[in-house]
């Protein structure tokens, strides 16, 4: 959705490789994440200063193979390896789908899904994951669960300021980061975790070096470049003509949002959440959340929202996947153009 | 170890990203890993060919990040997901340490470690891992358990014409190859496998969907252009002036051999493998492997060769990590000139 951005783009992000560089495993062996880029780890802690919505000080940082791997990290790091039975791992529904998959693929004795956080009450240690905003529903999140036994994992793929306000710094023990929802390049595979202690970033290291020995260093090197020119702009916003990636995309966001309320409104047969307006410290708009994902409830007697979307050309994905009701679908607000303008015409045009 | 070779080549194997390009999480829709650069399965099916060290006919390709992760994705692939017992996995000793490491590091319940296939004979399910030239001791291998209930995995990571005479091109249903041992960019974290049943393809590429959701494009872009150039060399090999990657790459590795083996012939401490000559069908030289990892054995009353060679300054991986005795160790061929020089210096040095 954010290539046309990329395209106005010269120079300043392109990336040239020879076929000498970047040949070994190793980046930086001083760091606990040995495979690493120092390029990398700098656009990262920069990024997040411009932006203001991580703190990186007595941070340590793992780069992984897209936020998947990190999660899956962060879980092996987080659970002990000794334990007679699986560590608890649960999240409040509507909850991201992968994150039961990921967890159970492999049958692991490590950790088990645990399902909804809002009904786990066992007297067990648990992993509790926090996504906020959250994918599907984009609500802003805290833990659920209260217990004494808990270690929480921070998603914050979407907390940018194209997608909601920024209102402080995070300030947590893990936080997970992704470069394919901040700047759209989902294809480099990069994402990124800010861990506070040591010995739990080193044992993600560990998880990364047995899984994949490593990340592509061509794609962090590139993801380098990228986050280093959105810092670029940032900086350079008081020029006129310099519009700022997280200003087009925010605009873009707006808008879609705008267009799909409207075509929702013209009908009686759906609703979508309301978010409470906040002012963004980063770029001092006041404005409601503006998710990655439209929650689309069919009001009404329709119980199978996919299904019936599905019968009207729709193709969503259903709430059960996120451990909701039939009722909701999840709705990509990242689709092309041409997709995105067929959503907003099909949707008002279904009569029930 | 290949990086000079590298810096000779110019602008032919340079690769230029922009910012626009390769965004997208999908590759090749239609394809049955869904995630495989078109350019890179094409460089892949044109070098094995070039070569002759594998049939590609026939086959599916999946890529990997790295071969670690398709000895993961095959093991999810073929173990059964229904089971009441995980599923043996199983390989000739010595065996590269990082199996039964990758095997059982999240305790899986789909498979488990069941040690050395020469010492395997319940009548349960298994799969016999083949790895040919073998990683640590460089040996030729063929399947050993002779039971009918084996499924196969053959790792060919080592079979390039620069450690090994190319017999005839390999033709089982798993295989698997990285880029990291033929043409040296380890960094890239870029491996494929060769496989025949589309159903197992399937699973495979499953595996890495919810594992890393698909593998960096911007290395399979840069390996693609880099297994090209190869091929290309190869292609143009009588013209007077190019020196194709593997003559280059044979004659580090035969020089190699040959220091390491005066070095090791001027002490009665050590003792290496030998290896029968064949004649290379892609080279039609005649030679015995030269393999990337020296398998040394301390001869006469040393026990532990690790600890001994270390008390020495010279550090190698002991027989135990691979399930074989602790006379022998591991010693990298693929080390800097400046560390390889050392060995060679140290070795003879040494008196008992």
């Amino acid at each position: 959705m954010y290539e046309n951005f990329w395209k106005q783009k010269g120079e300043e992000t392109t990336v040239v490789t020879s076929s000498w560089q970047h040949i070994s495993y190793f980046s930086d062996i001083k760091n606990v994440c040995w495979f690493l880029e120092p390029a990398l780890m700098s656009a990262i802690m920069r990024l997040h200063k411009v932006v203001g919505n991580a703190v990186t000080e007595g941070r340590h940082i793992v780069v992984g193979t897209g936020s998947s791997q990190l999660y899956q990290a962060a879980l092996y790091a987080l659970s002990p390896h000794n334990a007679s039975e699986p560590m608890n791992v649960v999240s409040a529904a509507p909850f991201y789908s992968s994150y039961p998959l990921m967890t159970d693929y492999l049958k692991s004795g490590l950790h088990k899904w645990a399902g909804d956080a809002n009904e786990f009450n066992k007297q067990e240690p648990y992993i509790e994951l926090v996504t906020s905003p959250n994918n599907p529903d984009g609500s802003t999140r805290q833990d659920v669960v209260k217990g004494d036994k808990g270690i929480l994992i921070h998603d914050l793929a979407y907390y940018w300021p194209q997608y909601t306000p920024i209102v402080s710094p995070a300030d947590y023990d893990i936080m997970l980061f992704t470069v394919s929802k901040s700047t759209g390049h989902a294809g480099t595979r990069i994402g990124w975790a800010l861990v506070k202690d040591r010995e739990i970033a080193r044992k993600m290291t560990t998880f990364i070096e047995i899984n994949t020995i490593g990340v592509s260093k061509d794609s962090q090197i590139r993801a380098a470049k990228i986050l280093q020119a959105i810092s670029n702009s940032c900086d350079h916003a008081n020029q006129k003509d310099v519009e700022t990636f997280f200003d087009y995309s925010y605009k873009l966001m707006a808008e879609r949002w705008k267009e799909l309320r409207e075509a929702v409104n013209k009908t009686e047969l759906f609703s979508l959440p309301d978010f409470p307006l906040e002012t963004c410290a980063f770029s001092s708009r006041t404005f409601g959340q503006l998710p990655a994902f439209a929650w689309l409830k069919c009001e009404g007697n329709v119980d199978d929202c996919e299904e019936f979307l599905r019968k009207h050309k729709i193709l969503t994905r259903g709430g059960k996947h996120f451990g909701a009701s039939m009722k909701y679908v999840r709705v990509s607000m990242l689709s092309r153009e041409k997709e995105f303008k067929l959503l907003t015409q099909r949707l008002p045009a279904i009569v029930s």
